[in-house]
């Protein structure tokens, strides 16, 4: 079974995914004359927008990584990965609910919904990748060592750091929601500016 | 006419139709403050969006299977591929009334909608694939025989068991709706466990 | 410039245009409980789902029909494409319109708004295979003039046919909107059953 | 890394910011019954649908234009084109509060806010261009310098284009408006009808 197909869903759902993300804003701004004021006021809602989609844009571009070393998959690896994009396309969800209630009591409920969201896609990116790996079970033949071991060392901390920031968001939610976005932007430039290029060739 | 284009249009459909699932999420939760309390109160939307979201990825990799085996497509399996796209695409709406009804007076009505769409997605899946093999009509030429077997007998059953679930569902709405789940979860582990993988290369 | 990437947007297009049907048929049902009444008093959601899912579908097929014709596309044909999805994502309005307002006053306004985009479509749909054929400007090397010439044949009456349709529900808006649904299903049957395969290979 | 897996998401993305506008149309429309006026009264949302539609398929062609000139894809390459992505994606919000607003005291706030999510699409569009080309860093080796210097020259003044119009709609808001309008179609002749297609090839 080649990769073709499931990277054209997988991409799908990523594509949709982040496009959804506006609609959120869309509910935020409500359907009165004063938009002027109001659109300051849901700065969280810009916030939480740029925040997810640079997080969605982000795992898209590690699996189109993941699958560059893969020859092929099988039923488990097809099975595992609609765990994560179950958990990807879930990622609206909380987002709207962080950016609605950060400044209110439900913030603490709000950040660690999208704490356990997030955590829940780093788990299954990690299966999809270590199901894979393990003793070579779908790599390909030419696959190099050094970059397989390099992409295995930079995903094996994400579960635990996003459940790490959730602990955080369940004692101070604003600290936690910042936390998110400064990890997102972290990703966004580590990848872009210190050489992990060379990683994947 | 080759099978590209008809997974492109199948796999964006299968893809929204999935992703669409988190606006019932959303719909549930509504927009006051307590959300705490709220958001544990909406644990059949979560169990709404888990079952249809995995029954929607097995489709999608079910219809990858039987596109394997198929050499070439004619108009009237494409006619038939969209009366299959468009029950899927229904699903999000009886796994809407469903996560919204279960625990009030229209669980009965909503648990046989869902049943009644589900059973339309194994009639029209039955009715690709058969269509397909007929006298080896589209098959590959080096379609595997015993794959094929076992796929014709694999999916032949799926819509009198789809259909026995409604009528179950008739009498108790809640043992309908757990079998919906259940049987979501049998086809995710079977394939992964059960060795399903020889069957299909 | 190659045909691969417009046949991924208009596929994209096509398939998200025919899921968000769904959309219109959830809105319709609204959040009350005595959902088993409901689920039939909105029967012309359904069958504005099916109608619009199943003319969108008919298209897409289409679609795939005049792409396989052609040999390369240029920025015009780019750009009549555009005005051609403009009109397809437009479809789930005015089937939502006549959904909800064939029984009530609003009934002519509302087939003769689907009248309007289904003339659209139907037009632009003829503006890219006529700018597409004449002169063989884009055609394959190789395109069968026999097939090139059923497919004019078979898609220069639609946009008058329906025009007239538009114009029979001004008049009644009811037969109106059964002729829209019965040239959908004309198309779907006609195609699989009377031979239209030998036309396009 | 190629530039396949970057253009399926890229068109994903395109594909349904393109077709979400439709739901502006239906948000207007209310759910009152004397729809003949209001399908009169609500035309501005016809005219976002279609400025808005027209400009992201122009983005789009201009994406594949650029895709064509390039030989391979870097992670930097790939997170530009993911804020180019979270850009496109904006649009049909401030599509919105355009059409919502463009005849109260909303007018100002919206159109400037849609003047810059234009003029950030085209900044992100230049980001992702230029650095494409910089040295030839990303640009296939057999690419024809007149056409790569004929698209830099057509790109290069739409940031401060845009950001002219915004400082307009900022005075006038219906001017503002009118002029992406204008701009919109300006693209889509120019394109097609003087000759840009010698342009790429």
């Amino acid at each position: 079974m080649s990769t073709n197909r499931l990277e054209t869903f997988a991409d799908g759902v990523f594509a949709i995914a982040a496009t959804l993300l506006i609609l959120n804003v869309d509910t935020q701004i409500g359907a009165n004359a004063e938009i002027g004021t109001r659109l300051l006021h849901i700065w969280p809602s810009y916030a939480g927008y740029v925040v997810s989609f640079l997080t969605i844009g982000i795992i898209w571009a590690n699996h189109h990584t993941v699958m560059n070393q893969i020859a092929r998959v099988d039923r488990t690896f097809l099975m595992l990965s609609v765990l994560l994009l179950m958990s990807v396309a879930f990622i609206p969800f909380p987002t709207r609910l962080v950016a609605e209630h950060i400044r209110d009591d439900g913030a603490r409920a709000a950040t660690v919904t999208y704490g356990i969201t997030m955590t829940s896609v780093a788990i299954t990116f990690n299966a999809i990748w270590f199901y894979a790996v393990r003793g070579g079970r779908l790599l390909r033949e030419d696959a190099d060592e050094a970059t397989v071991r390099g992409i295995s060392r930079t995903y094996r901390p994400a579960p635990l750091l996003y459940l790490a920031i959730t602990l955080v968001a369940l004692v101070s939610p604003p600290t936690g929601a910042a936390l998110f976005g400064a990890f997102a932007l972290f990703w966004l430039f580590e990848s872009s500016l210190f050489g992990h290029d060379r990683a994947q060739a």
